[in-house]
């Protein structure tokens, strides 16, 4: 192999690592953003037509994201003291201008002086390569309370 | 230095990030998987005749971690809705074919109606590269609950 | 562009690549290092004249973030058992030898036999390029109870 066939490869594989790092601090901007009420800056996490479908609720597009961080709902929990705390990204596949990825979270919120646990959900988060970067063409949520769908959704079953 | 000798150290350079970001794939592939119930994906996390020593139960290979995700008492825990919800693993040491991390987690599950933190350990989990990419060969897991043990752990005595 | 300048981009790029790793493993380190109480562990991972801000409480250099942890404070929390539980680090910016990261982490402890989440706070934090690696030089922690102050860490004005 020449020199220049060689840097071509090794650059082909620092360019996916920098796709990992750069997916990764994608998905770990979510919980503080969401936490402080940044309704812009979490849409921005989605492509302009990305889906967010939460146990029974689907959002499409970053208006209706935005539209669910200023809601009555949203902002009651974070008056109130919230940690939408994720743990860190599984990075199941990055293919060209397509990531995909799974991690937990559990929303723990502050009431009367004292922290719970109000949800535990797994999510399976789709990504995309656009001009500004990577972002969430769709994040599938389901509670992990016992259900069928959450166990469907690891196994890759949407 | 030619330029043959720097792309070599620059080829070991990005062996050893593709090295660290693949330990933390495999780590980060626990959670779901166990809580979702996938016995084979979960053992197949360690290798053939890797270890799992966690609160006096010791597992020597993947068909007894295999067991013990099918076990009754999993079945229960997750049938019930849990979340076996880690930390970001901090990678200790990547040296060659073995690497080392510590990471934290706590067990979340979720009872009439409500979610609460069951158990918090702390891992040491010990990986060897092999033909099928990085494996676990030894997991230690200890009780968050004041014990010596697990202070012995995080100092690498174990 | 010749072979070396394009093997000297490539340099820079696995820098990059390299410091953030390097950054995430500095941030990771501090969960299970403060619960096992290593004290001059914790210490080390600030500089020289690191600061750590935490709800009223300012400490300034390696001697009284050491305090902190043998503390009767801190050792009576670990003593009964804890999980000082971090999320995975959002890192916001590397910029030469400076980088900075934002993260969520909830306090578990454990007293007469079960766990509870003590508190919840968000994390922002400033390393520094050293001799020695990267360390903390100013971490700045402010709790998820609704407060303004942890909205306005989240979005940079500390």
């Amino acid at each position: 192999m020449s020199a220049d066939e060689s840097l071509a490869g090794l650059v082909r594989r620092v360019q996916r690592l920098e796709d990992e790092l750069a997916v990764i601090r994608k998905l770990t901007a979510y919980g503080p953003l969401v936490d402080a009420g940044a309704a812009d800056a979490v849409a921005e996490l989605w492509t302009e037509d990305g889906e967010y479908d939460v146990e029974g609720w689907r959002m499409v597009g970053r208006a209706e994201v935005r539209s669910m961080v200023l809601s009555d709902a949203h902002q009651n929990i974070i008056g109130g003291g919230s940690a939408h705390f994720f743990g860190p990204p599984h990075i199941e596949r990055i293919e060209g201008d397509e990531a995909e990825a799974i991690c937990e979270s559990i929303l723990v919120r502050h009431e009367d002086g004292r922290f719970y646990i109000w949800r535990a959900g797994v999510h399976r988060i789709e990504l995309r390569r656009t001009a500004d970067g990577w972002s969430v063409t769709r994040r599938i949520t389901r509670p992990l309370n016992g259900s069928a769908e959450a166990r469907d959704l690891v196994a890759g079953r949407k």
